[in-house]
């Protein structure tokens, strides 16, 4: 073991940081079978003293190894290594070779951190030492009464500063007032639904579209209503002439989830025109609108709607990290009595800790300089992407869907591939991609002519050309395994 | 302003804390009508390095008086003198006498820090010096990949020492993969309702009981079964009578939420025995056991559930602090697959920084020390609080249920008088006492015989006999205002 850890020296002048040459030089070390499966590596302490580094740059490393199953933690006997079944490696005990990562409902999103993960922002770009400065400063001034309960639709400075943020970034105003603090996605729909659906209402779903969404609308005895997505999105024609009645749409017009399309012009004010005539309420779930490479980011569905009937849901997982679990949702002044009554079944579950220290941060201008970098990083990482997939994939076999901005790719597959079958061979070898045909509102049947066909994968953890060029023929090889179309080299 | 903050000095030696002997001051201040409502007190920096304080210890002074209705925060324009209508003190701004809380629907809860609050334990005896230690530790240590989704379940470190504190403490047995952490009450009635229940399934529900569970119960579609209480706890042989067929029941056997009654031994197995023969679910709610003055506390139901036929729900929010939004709920292992299944679209909401640091905080031992602590002065502000309404009111008009745990006192009213009409009083008046009766399950016709009749008080926060008394006395002031029973003197 010692002689391993031994065997390699950190360069402080590399490009890469100090945790990615860990990981680096440790995953070449088990696909070089110098390390081999079931064999313990140092502990996080011990690495980090021989290299002279913080423990916490070991940790990042390892987690990452973890993520990506080359690592497994067994508590007390220590980490060992366990490739990934897809890695044919030289191993010394057979049982590590089972498969490491269970099978995930294909319905639902998956949650890791192994590659292509989607919904996860670039975790190494994230300004920890400032965001631990902040929240060490806000719980030194935690008084006795903060520890009381907490309030129930969101701590008001953090109100106020999405409110602030909304007008300069989202433009349009609303009140504090209107905006309530969640928990999540899910805390979000949970609010919408409890305060205003009534069983049997009609709700337009984009098709594709994400599977939360629908699963929500289902259980509080709603019907949905799967609305096809086009080049300019939701196809708010087809809705009107197939469903007018529906009581609400939920759409994600900046990058239409998960296409990436952005909505038209004319299909938003269509949309905005049915939702006035029929008193229905359009949720705007804008979750990653911030990031658009190209331009300024477009304004909000909400910031044209003058008859006050969008409900705008917004998150800090992908504009700060997902552990955070805050999101927030704004409402017409017309519902802010009717959301509020409803609100101390749902008591916002953010902690008030966490939420002024977000409040703090946005204050300080952290939030503002952070997505500016993002946009940037976004759009290099998703170069690297495309990059690679062109190189290992011919365009008839995988066509990447041209987009100005989010956070995930979406690639089409030729009709003699199935997305399913791929992304969950993907999946059991570790890597998170997912298929398009899992997002449909109703699964229809193989060989239909209108099923969506492709996958999707998230890009803002890879973070150099070389590494997206690994995943791809990663990925390529799958494709060979499965389908035979092609030889992996 | 400056001729009143420098009138007075702090005593370091005085057996009250700083904050409170602050708090005292303003409000004696505030009463005596040397602080005339509208009018600006100093700023908590101003008057923190006047009396060479902390500005914490103004804040907690402030924060209380803030709550209680004696000051109101203006923003920029500062913190002014509002007394509570009740005290008709002499005004120099008539609109200031307004009305200063909300009225609170009163089925649901309120959750405020006013006096008698219920479910807030004591703030000023949490160890928060030690807890920002910990959590400062926890985020300093925070790795790039602790940033990324958080498991879906809670973190593995707070399931474990979950699993030991309910070895320890409840009697009980488990795996930490039977632990789902969640972020409130709430959030684990929607974990079990969204795995288990079926639209109609019959639910019997304590009567009276906590008004949250029977909301989120028929809003999923279930039916609710009123179960009368009596002095031996849910009167499960009525229960079996009436409607055996039920598919869930929801109790509180430590201490009944709100009568404070004990479930009898006899009661515990009847129950159990009924969902073993019915495969039903019994969920144990046990939201305050850990708090009992006499002896050891009760084993928990869980503890004797042979069949695997409990569900058991335990909360941070009482024995640390409600700020935290922490809860979990342990499910028999039958339950677990089903209940993970569901996990992605009820991912945990509390952020896994502040789970690991409630594990630290378990795992170093002070958590069980606190607990401790707080058994032994909840014994002692219960008793602040009996004796003073013991001395205001006469038995005939008010009766002190005997219990011997749990964060609340429940007191019996004479029929003349009606809950309800006093409890929305003593709530204009800044006093968060609340009516036994809208606890009931069905909400029975006033002068009904069963109908119950009685007030709820939370006594944690009661931190002097000095201090009980001048509740009770604003209390029975208001019983005289309504009823013309007694004069108060």
């Amino acid at each position: 073991m010692s002689r391993f850890s031994l065997s390699f020296r950190l360069d402080p002048q590399h490009k890469a940081p100090l945790y990615r040459q860990i990981y680096l030089r440790v995953k070449q070390a088990i696909m070089d079978g110098k390390l081999k499966t079931g064999s313990r590596v140092p502990s996080v302490r011990a690495m980090a003293s021989e290299l002279g580094v913080a423990r916490a740059t070991v940790e990042n490393a390892y987690g990452l190894l973890t993520a990506e199953g080359f690592l497994q933690s067994r508590g007390q006997a220590g980490t060992t290594v366990s490739a990934p079944a897809s890695l044919s490696l030289p191993s010394s005990s057979p049982e590590s070779e089972t498969k490491v990562h269970k099978p995930i409902n294909p319905m639902l999103p998956s949650v890791s951190s192994l590659p292509f993960q989607l919904g996860l922002p670039a975790l190494d770009a994230f300004p920890r030492a400032i965001w631990s400065r902040i929240v060490s400063r806000q719980i030194r001034h935690t008084s006795m009464n903060d520890l009381g309960h907490p309030p129930l639709t969101g701590v008001d400075t953090l109100r106020n500063s999405v409110a602030r943020y909304l007008q300069l970034s989202r433009g349009f105003t609303c009140r504090p007032e209107q905006i309530f603090i969640c928990g999540g996605y899910a805390p979000v729909l949970d609010l919408i639904i409890g305060s205003l659906l009534l069983p049997g209402d009609g709700v337009w779903l984009e098709d594709p579209g994400y599977p939360v969404t629908q699963a929500f609308f289902r259980a509080a005895g709603a019907t949905p209503v799967a609305v096809s997505v086009d080049d300019e999105g939701m196809n708010i024609q087809q809705a009107v002439a197939d469903f007018p009645q529906a009581r609400f749409a939920v759409v994600t017009p900046a990058h239409q989830s998960p296409t990436g399309v952005t909505m038209s012009l004319s299909r938003r004010m269509a949309l905005l025109d049915w939702a006035a005539k029929q008193q229905a309420w359009v949720i705007e779930d804008d979750y990653d609108s911030e990031f658009r490479y190209q331009g300024q980011p477009l304004p909000s569905l909400k910031s044209l709607d003058t008859h006050g009937r969008v409900i705008y849901a917004g998150t800090f997982s992908k504009t700060l990290f997902p552990a955070l679990r805050c999101s927030y949702v704004v409402v017409p002044e017309s519902l802010v009595e009717k959301v509020e009554a409803y609100c101390p079944l749902r008591i916002c579950a953010t902690p008030p800790l966490l939420q002024s220290s977000i409040a703090e941060f946005i204050e300080q201008g952290h939030f503002y300089r952070h997505l500016k970098r993002m946009r940037q990083l976004y759009a290099e990482r998703r170069g690297y992407l495309e990059q690679a997939l062109t190189a290992a994939f011919s365009t008839d076999m995988l066509r990447i869907n041209q987009q100005v901005g989010g956070i995930q790719l979406c690639a089409k597959l030729n009709r003699s591939l199935d997305d399913a079958v791929i992304a969950k061979c993907a999946r059991e070898q570790g890597l998170a991609v997912q298929a398009l045909s899992d997002w449909q509102v109703f699964r229809r049947e193989a060989g239909d002519e209108l099923r969506p066909n492709g996958l999707l994968m998230g890009f803002p953890n890879i973070i150099s050309q070389e590494e997206a060029g690994f995943l791809s023929q990663r990925l390529r090889k799958i494709f060979s395994e499965i389908s035979g179309v092609g030889k992996y080299p």
